[in-house]
């Protein structure tokens, strides 16, 4: 399709508005023939890609290799760079997760909340793909085949956008994919890759409501708010994730440093680290102790009574409060009780990931009904806001907003449920 | 507060769009209140605004008649008119109404797959409010009860946006259900109706999605466009229903003839009312036969071969299968076998209804699982997309699209689902 497309005057919007259109409309049509393949066609599908990218491993690193190449001559940053890079691993598991998303169960075609009305009809959810999926995502190229494979096993077409530096990379593998699924006679178009990279195309992506039934951004901030400022088909996203842990009085403090440290240290730069620690003032000497030694390499920014148990701690401004660091920093306030950790929570929060270290059953129930955010959890680190450490199995991404998901993201959340009905000439009266 | 706005200087479009975002922001502070009401609470205001309206009644009707009086001096049209009017039996309706919510189970806190994982966190999903529901409705003043019924009940905050022509009946409801929040100390900005008729107030209000979490719109076909297309609220929606009944080969044909004539004559203005019938050729002329009569009062519009049978059938255009009617008129269309039924629904269906009489179990499998619209039967009626008849107890609207809820909406709808975790200090590996 590219050289096709690239025939086209591109210059002008409404060529290239059309051509998006194309192959969105394309993607419609893949979609209702994939809405009723069978389980096993589609494992045989990620069996085969997962075949063929072993099979072309090398040639999968050469076309990354003149992303990286282009990339670099580009300036772009180092952290963008080790993303955008393919190793021999990054392919591996890219073929584990294939066999992974090939062993879970199909979610389509699953009858749930079966009832019989009182006039005999028999009533039931039977759950059915979305459609047609937007996936618009930044560097990572391994992206390509996950969310691929995600959307294929729950029977949806999908129209990936991904960055222009991973372009060749994309390509590539786009190309594998398509030929997984010409050897099960499925449409190639069920996975189409926007061959298209400038912003203009992913403006007019963004506006394909007839097409398109949900767009799923991944990627920074500024590309999650431009998907929801310029799209007209609904978005499920989440900015970012300034979680927060909240030391309750009487809680076991060594619990509470060991779940700080976990939550900050193991992955600074993921969406689910600790942000801010909220500390009961009745434990706050005792608790800063200990944080202050377990969390050691990390800069802290407390409040004035923070400072006072830990001198290293530079003052909090405001904004610390309302920051996702995403480094070894962390945010660090005194509250006069559970009550002032909630409204702080409330006025911080990004309705992502919260959690409360207490000994006491009544306010670990309040906590978990009060804090509004996808994940909320007592005694438990921060981080298992994952689709995997959750039990779904799988992930596409994180919603912080409560329309259709709320939170990780798995097969489930790519079908909707329709009512199926049966009668036996039942009429209303 | 309708004294306090109206001496803005509502011309200028600047405070107009403050006074309606103050309206939204209001409602989300009472929504955190909402979202952690009692059961009990919840239901005393409801019980409570029955008691209001009950003893209302008279002056409710009174200033209904004043919108009444200023329609007819406008020339509303008859429909419209008779959807404006308020009766002492839609009076009772509505006391029956906020009685059967009241007895609905809560399904605020309630907790659902609960699992637990290899490391032992303990992990379920809760329940949880919307937030805020923006409600856009036409001149039917009940409305505003039952919707803010619906939405208090399910722990939400409502903006309420009536049509202009409904305002002194609105507003008279709107002061009683403040009352009712007030009885139980709640924030009477739990339920605001929005004092602004105009399109400009509208316009504003779709594009608050600081405040608001979903925006759902009850009317005709030009509300429903003008908020999807305005809208950066995500907007649960239904445009029309095209609904098909397709007559199998082999199929009961008394059952056929019986059923169509029910979805099509019972409620004709219905959205879930039969709009084109699609029949096996081998049957059509034993089901003409029968539908002439069963249909005698509804006009045929018919294909070629359909008018062969039924001469007083008039020839069906393009348009006529794409058509809603809403009237007692019909569509025909022979087809060659189910597959081509298929193909036809999928092309002109708007997702909302279809059923199909058959005596064949593989085929109606197969019709339940291809048909792409929100309710599916097998010999049954299409009215039955209804929440109450499919059991939901309830139902503030329909959605044809996928995201979040598909079909009916009843209190469930109105709610997301959040992660909740229990651990004993787990981490992640």
């Amino acid at each position: 399709m590219t050289n096709n497309e690239s025939s086209l005057n591109l210059s002008s919007s409404v060529d290239l508005n059309e051509a998006v259109a194309k192959v969105c409309r394309q993607a419609k049509q893949a979609a209702a023939i994939m809405a009723v393949a069978s389980t096993m066609v589609k494992n045989e599908i990620l069996r085969e890609l997962s075949r063929l990218i072993a099979n072309h491993r090398e040639a999968i690193l050469e076309a990354n290799n003149l992303d990286v190449t282009e990339a670099e001559k580009n300036g772009l940053s180092r952290s963008m760079l080790a993303r955008l890079t393919l190793t021999r691993t990054i392919i591996d598991e890219m073929l584990e997760g294939l066999e992974e998303v090939a062993e879970l169960p199909d979610p389509v075609g699953v009858l749930e909340e079966k009832t019989t009305r009182p006039n005999g009809l028999e009533v039931a959810r039977m759950r059915v793909p979305l459609g047609v999926i937007g996936f618009i995502y930044e560097s990572r190229p391994n992206v390509t085949v996950d969310a691929a494979a995600l959307c294929l096993k729950s029977g949806n077409a999908v129209v990936l956008k991904g960055g222009k530096e991973a372009i060749h990379s994309n390509q590539y593998l786009a190309k594998l994919i398509a030929q997984a699924l010409h050897s099960q006679n499925l449409p190639p178009a069920a996975v189409s890759l926007l061959p298209f990279t400038e912003r203009r195309a992913t403006q007019f992506l963004l506006r394909q409501d007839k097409y398109l039934d949900v767009i799923i951004p991944r990627g920074g901030e500024s590309l999650i708010r431009f998907t929801a400022e310029n799209a007209t088909v609904p978005v499920l996203k989440h900015y970012k994730g300034v979680c927060h842990i909240y030391i309750d009085k009487g809680a076991d403090l060594n619990m509470a440093a060991s779940i700080c440290r976990n939550a900050k240290t193991q992955k600074p730069s993921a969406c689910n680290a600790l942000e801010t620690i909220l500390i009961h003032r009745d434990e706050a000497a005792a608790a800063l102790a200990l944080l202050n030694t377990s969390l050691d390499d990390v800069e802290i920014r407390g409040c004035e009574l923070t400072r006072l148990h830990i001198p290293r701690a530079v003052p909090a401004r405001e904004e610390d409060y309302a920051a996702e660091f995403l480094d070894m920093i962390v945010a660090v306030k005194i509250v006069k009780d559970m009550e002032e950790a909630l409204q702080h929570i409330a006025a911080y929060s990004s309705n992502h990931t919260e959690s409360i270290i207490t000994r006491d059953q009544e306010r670990a129930e309040r906590f978990l009904a009060a804090a509004d955010s996808s994940v909320v959890l007592v005694n438990a680190s921060t981080r298992f806001n994952d689709g995997w450490q959750l039990g779904l199995g799988s992930e596409i991404g994180i919603s912080t907003s409560k329309l259709h998901a709320f939170g990780p993201m798995g097969l489930k959340e790519l079908t909707a449920r329709k009512f199926v009905v049966h009668g036996e000439g039942q009429v209303r009266l």
